[in-house]
């Protein structure tokens, strides 16, 4: 094995924060972020949060030589916010949109209109030299952010994002040699999420698994000293929390072992800036083929596979009745608003009869409360479909949850 | 290869017409299906438009007998309508949305409120015997309907979906030794959206391989003879049109042959309605491993496909066209309405200001133009929103075609 060709791959991950009109600094931070990029040469660079495609235009000119191959991802209102640029050739794609993603009228955090999603791409030269032969499948993502610790109403959204991502993980990487992911994922390394990922997927976490760490105490990618940080959120976390994250795993041929893993400490030398309110994320993989494929060691595992599961089952299913309780809500709340018509066109239609002509018809409040009902009647309709539809999604992965469980349970 | 052992697998595909209220004589007509389908003892049964849940597990109590394993997927408003009811063990499951389908405003269409996908189920155990290891996956699915074929106003998001299916079925099928895919698609044979389906994932037509073939006259699905068809519709395809399908493919390693092809021919014997306003279609497949793996005939092959897929991209690319104009149609409306709104607004401050104080202020007519405003505003808001990303998912999959059109060229 020690004779076997290696293969040194440098991966740069980082969440840009790059909302058009809104994040700080933007251009100047994209501009540091291509400099940096092009000074550095990685292999393989996954970035979120580029909202602007212009942004992603720069980029791409100015990263040119180096990384040849690149593709952004589009999708939802804003667009995913997702792009990679490649060392190697870029072949083929895929994007899977998460099936729920927050909430329309949830205007302040604007997670809906991203179209949060996976892209996938399969890039299957990278690793020609050491006989990589399927493909090196790389992802980069967003979950929806947590906006709340304690009372986090957007859990069960994340809890079905996660296993998503999982089953897409495993159903499209099943002829791939190494798998890699980064990313944004919103969760802490202990939460239910981030742990059925990896249970389910067999992921390894970069930070967990390197061999040298050079970075923010912990590997944390969000610290109270970035100055773009919101202080008084990261008030309960004084050293910062680790949601940026390098994830790997290669088949029974293959081992990925990550040699170093780095993380920016605030300003890029010579500037006053961040490249982002997030770290960036810089890991160096050493791929190499193994003569004896290893054994599994699942037993035990498994078994820890299923206490996650059944946890973030109970998650989505909190989620699920409180969607049916929104659903339900707005259903009546429809139907008042409709009766209240009804009321009222009987009104005008006994006005328009003669009948209590000798007072006056109150023709401007009568409109008004026409139009409000009206109003109400949209709006409640529209959100008992949009809650209809997180029903069904919720209650669809609690019952894939339920097939799985079943399935690791009844594994000899 | 005579002396191996084959896996006779028998396939049924209904598109059932069941929706709740509309359709004609439906729960005869679901116990008419649950009762043939006991019967008959296929290996899979693919359904769709099975939109109640109940009517699902009306047909899961009756079927439990025969097709131990079942899955109902849900997704939309009113579901996906695909459900699977297996011989087989169903060990896991993915349900992949297209990221178009219809507009929510054609209530008469409805296609929106659907949440049309394509249900994948990995069947690990199905040809054990055979030596089938890795898995045999088996679709469900259904595409948007085309309710106009000369002034097709759906052929782009149609193209899209059959565009996002192709690359689901690649990206996921790779270590899948056996692929079946039934459902209806929508298309006629000849259609593009086929074509670059079956091009793109080299998936194979059941009825134009099949040895032997009964039932309708050149495999249609939706006959005139059908009590339950729109004869209007149906006036300028006398003989019928073909648009549900089976498909499959095999890696080199094996073989599919289908032995057999039947579509039922209106009424069930005995009764006096068919199963639905479609033909069922039921297939008999031959699945044997090979001695020695089938070399590829690619180059004329890519050839054709440069064509079909340059095709579909035009197509994509005049829906891309259309949804711009209507992104900015609906953009300007939004903007007018809030002038007029701003115009308004200055009036009713003007007036408390004691401006125009000898003449009367009109409430009423002020309120009715106000409410309308504020009502063509929320509405052109909302529709310019859906129609960005509308253009943003067509933008990405001109994008997709475009690079899956250069490596097919650059192929040597």
């Amino acid at each position: 094995m020690e004779g076997e060709p290696t293969l040194r791959l440098r991966i740069f991950d980082l969440n840009c924060w790059a909302i058009r009109y809104l994040s700080k600094r933007r251009q100047e931070r994209v501009r540091l972020i291509g400099d940096t990029l092009r000074q550095q040469g990685f292999d393989l660079v996954l970035l979120q949060e580029v909202w602007s495609e212009q942004d992603y235009s720069d980029l791409r000119v100015k990263l040119a030589g180096c990384y040849p191959f690149s593709h952004y991802f589009r999708s939802g209102v804003i667009g995913s916010g997702l792009c990679v640029f490649s060392r190697f050739p870029i072949l083929d794609m895929l994007l899977y949109q998460y099936s729920l993603n927050g909430y329309p009228y949830m205007l302040q955090h604007g997670d809906w209109f991203c179209g949060k999603s996976v892209g996938l791409i399969p890039g299957s030269r990278a690793g020609v030299g050491v006989g990589v032969t399927a493909p090196l499948l790389s992802c980069s993502l967003q979950l929806h952010a947590e906006y709340c610790r304690d009372k986090d109403a957007y859990l069960p959204h994340r809890l079905v994002q996660a296993w998503e991502l999982a089953q897409f993980i495993r159903h499209t990487s099943k002829a791939a040699d190494v798998v890699l992911l980064g990313g944004d994922l919103n969760m802490h390394p202990e939460d239910v999420g981030i742990r059925l990922l990896r249970g389910w997927t067999g992921l390894r976490d970069a930070f967990a698994e390197a061999t040298r760490f050079e970075g923010c105490k912990n590997g944390c990618t969000l610290v109270p000293d970035n100055c773009f940080t919101d202080k008084s959120e990261m008030l309960p976390f004084p050293l910062g929390i680790r949601i940026d994250y390098i994830l790997y795993k290669a088949t029974s041929k293959f081992t990925v072992k990550c040699e170093e893993l780095k993380t920016t400490t605030g300003p890029a030398p010579g500037v006053d800036i961040p490249f982002s309110d997030h770290e960036a994320v810089m890991a160096t993989l050493h791929i190499q083929r193994q003569g004896q494929p290893a054994g599994s060691t699942r037993g035990t595992a498994d078994l820890a596979l299923v206490d996650v599961m059944t946890e973030a089952r109970t998650e989505v299913g909190v989620g699920l009745r409180a969607a049916q309780q929104q659903r339900y809500s707005w259903g009546r709340m429809a139907v008042l608003a409709l009766l209240l018509l009804l009321l009222q066109a009987a009104a005008a239609l006994g006005t328009l009869a003669g009948l209590g002509a000798e007072q006056p018809f109150p023709k401007l409040s009568f409109c008004l409360l026409a139009f409000l009902s009206l109003g109400i009647l949209v709006l409640a309709t529209g959100l008992h479909l949009f809650h209809t539809m997180e029903v069904k999604m919720l209650h669809g992965t609690e019952d894939q949850m339920w097939m799985a469980l079943r399935a690791l349970q009844e594994r000899p």
